[in-house]
């Protein structure tokens, strides 16, 4: 016998007790590849709620009735896995339950003189995140500013104080003043941000020289206010959007996609580009020349037609690259 | 003497004729260091439009009064400049007008056998930004979908067309049926969207596979359907926001700043980098170790409580990783 949180309705807003239901279960018989784990530690994620959401995400959404998805630590108790064997630490993908039945789960090969509660912390998916988040999408180089929304977080504590050791300038960005204080006495970052303060003005003031990274948990509003102060090529790592997880209408929804399927947007302005002209316009010409690429310019004659012109542009109307011709084209 | 067009007014909404107004002005004396260019094209791009406006942007906007600012192809017919020689064939950053004096401009340096509109359009900054921003940026591998907005326009013809010449499957999206036309026999692109169709339903259509990349010129609804077909690490190229520049108020604001500071925002999911696990498990202990990195959990006992325990992750109340403990930690 054991127990189980199911999920009783689909929350809509904030969530609510009434959402969930807790239900007693019998322990059942293992199918061969199983294993039951009887579980130490839950994981307790924002994510959580957006499994519970039936919009598009990266994972299936929960059902109704379906006991609640989570990540959990624990001892297998009984197996007819070939790998997992009575006794054996591991981390899985469970629920909110006393006992899982897993097809599969991870053994934790090395304690490294922790509790088990840094492995499913600092040393778990949360501190991966932050690790390979900021080191391998945010690349960020020692002395530029790095910016970590959610500072305060189970990620964002670990990625901003990565930023650090990194020698990054770190500023984090976290709701009130208890929180911000952590930032400077815990986690010994450079700079706190209070987000329920002037955001945008402490933030000019924590980041003289604008902000290179921005490991962003929270999206929304903290974004929106990190990116006036952005420096040219910054890099901002879309880690989560806590401010949409409980709305069923996320303003932002270009972000979602961008998370959900890690896809990256970014801008491009050809001046960074320019001192690789050469290589640029030979290889145009020879595929011009090979017949490969087709070329139409849209061209209007007379200076005084340059308005028209724009106008034109603007309403799509132009076939090809649009010119205003003033004289003769010497080439031709 | 000469004519040329300024700023009368600043444009809000679609530009009008009366927000320019040609004026008659004389030949200056050249100073030292400036060279005379007698013009033959004029670049008229959206970008111009960007200009005219007083938002944040990568340039310096447009001042009242001001010779509307464009990239011109010319010859130079006075020179005070050291590299500049009368006769040279030059491009450079003049305006709409007959004779630009400059500071600087570039010699083309080598004709290709085309024409000097050639240089102007598919050799120019057009060209450029479609072979730099796709191939640098989009980096499309062969037998990928590439999405090209604006794809009968001066970049997304260009863009479009790279996109097959490096074996993807390239699908352009225009505005009416002559230009979706045009897409196919002109530009020999494998599929045409019309973004005044069922773009969402032709986008399925052209895109059977998903979207890997997206080539962006026109943001907005258009970016927003394709998001909703990209594929896992997608890239999408925001190379303009056309339906934006003549807004003052653009609804997404969030990409703005993106373009103009040609930044990168990344969404990351940890599960791309589990293969790396071991890697950053004994880093991330490591720095724990040696005391540089402080971990956090903040643990409520009891299965009871997992609801409790994710509403105040959802309110931010957490300090440090969220866990729900059912039983000792096996390693404290």
């Amino acid at each position: 016998m054991g127990r189980r949180w199911v999920m009783a309705a689909r929350p809509r807003g904030a969530l609510k007790r009434s959402d969930l239901a807790l239900q007693e279960v019998e322990a059942p018989a293992l199918q061969e590849g199983e294993a039951a784990i009887r579980n130490i530690y839950l994981s307790i994620d924002p994510t959580t709620r957006l499994w519970m959401s039936d919009i598009d995400q990266h994972a299936t959404p929960m059902a109704l009735g379906e006991p609640v998805r989570s990540f959990v630590w624990g001892q297998v108790s009984r197996s007819r896995h070939r790998r997992l064997r009575e006794g054996d630490l591991v981390f899985g993908l469970g629920a909110w339950e006393d006992v899982s039945i897993v097809r599969g789960a991870t053994v934790i090969p090395e304690r490294y003189a922790l509790p088990l509660r840094a492995h499913a912390s600092v040393l778990g998916l949360t501190g991966l995140t932050a690790y390979f988040g900021l080191l391998e999408v945010g690349r960020p180089v020692s002395g530029e500013t790095v910016v970590t929304s959610a500072a305060a977080g189970a990620v964002g504590s670990v990625a901003a104080q990565i930023a650090r050791l990194v020698g990054c300038r770190s500023v984090g960005i976290a709701g009130g003043a208890a929180k911000t204080a952590r930032l400077l006495s815990d986690y010994r970052l450079d700079a706190a941000v209070d987000r329920k303060g002037d955001l945008n003005a402490e933030l000019a003031h924590a980041c003289p020289d604008g902000v290179d990274v921005c490991f962003e948990n929270v999206a929304g509003p903290v974004l929106d206010a990190v990116l006036a102060h952005i420096n040219p090529a910054a890099r901002i790592v879309l880690c989560g959007m806590i401010a949409g997880y409980e709305r069923d209408a996320w303003p932002a929804n270009m972000l979602r996609p961008l998370l959900m399927k890690r896809a990256r947007i970014e801008g491009v302005l050809i001046s960074s580009f320019l001192d690789r002209r050469q290589e640029g316009v030979s290889q145009l010409a020879a595929w011009v020349h090979a017949g490969d690429l087709v070329w139409r310019v849209d061209v209007m004659p007379g200076l005084d037609n340059a308005p028209a012109a724009l106008q034109r542009v603007l309403a799509g109307e132009n076939d090809g690259k649009q010119l205003v011709q003033l004289a003769p084209d010497p080439w031709d």
